[in-house]
């Protein structure tokens, strides 16, 4: 990978990007042993989710070497959409240069100015880089009035 | 409130319910200290909420003691949408007669007939009583491998 200051610039990918950013996820969950679908079918869903207007995606990098994948939602308590960070990947021989926090700098620019009101991530307990990485910029995992956590529920169907 | 068990049947709200399930979430909001924008507020827009796809509510009883508020969003991993059930309140009089449990029930019953892929849910730290209750409906608070938690995060914009 070059470096090239301009290509280290993050920018939103678009439905032909699809291949690149379900590759990176797919790499992601095989690197962190999690199951994945494939490139395939996540190329195929990417396809049509990244033409809609409800699923943004990030890169960084030519040939892109991180992505960050985001989904939005209406939320009964805001006036916008609440968006959730579903993703944030960088590959591994690209990270501690700042490639996250570039896609981070990003969302948060352009969530602002698309009247988004607010961002959420789940993080596992045991990471925490990341949680610190969140808390840098901005996020709290903790209630402000009782410091307590919100622990994250899921039944799959 | 009648105690006809034909009263206590969990149904679907429709965009005409946006009154009843308003004042509920801001009751909800209010008997928890928690801000509130406003029964007419959150009214207006349940009203184009719940006309929409992607926001789903159940109400029970006549009038209404309870409410379930779900919203729909899609993700890579899944063939189907993901629900988040944003909220479940009963109110205090009616609590500790199952309410809730038809609720949860009538949303898993239609979340497995739409094709909804999982169903997930933020439960604070101190609230045993509500991760005991998801628990007993299938839900699981840790990872499955690592019997870790995952943490909620958040940033208002």
């Amino acid at each position: 990978m070059s470096t090239d200051p301009a290509d280290v610039t993050a920018y939103r990918a678009s439905a032909h990007d699809a291949g690149e950013v379900g590759r990176l996820l797919h790499d992601f969950n095989t690197e962190f042993e999690t199951a994945s679908p494939g490139v395939n079918v996540l190329t195929g869903r990417l396809q049509s989710l990244l033409a809609g207007p409800s699923t943004i995606a990030y890169l960084i990098g030519h040939p892109a070497e991180g992505v960050a994948l985001v989904t939005l939602r209406s939320n009964v308590w805001y006036d916008g959409p609440v968006a959730l960070l579903d993703e944030l990947y960088v590959r591994p021989h690209r990270r501690g240069h700042g490639l996250g926090t570039l896609m981070i700098d990003q969302l948060l620019a352009d969530a602002t100015a698309s009247g988004i009101s607010a961002i959420e991530i789940n993080v596992d307990e045991s990471d925490v880089d990341a949680q610190r990485f969140y808390e840098r910029h901005g996020f709290s995992g903790r209630d402000p009035s009782t410091g307590e956590r919100a622990f994250y529920y899921a039944l799959e169907l």
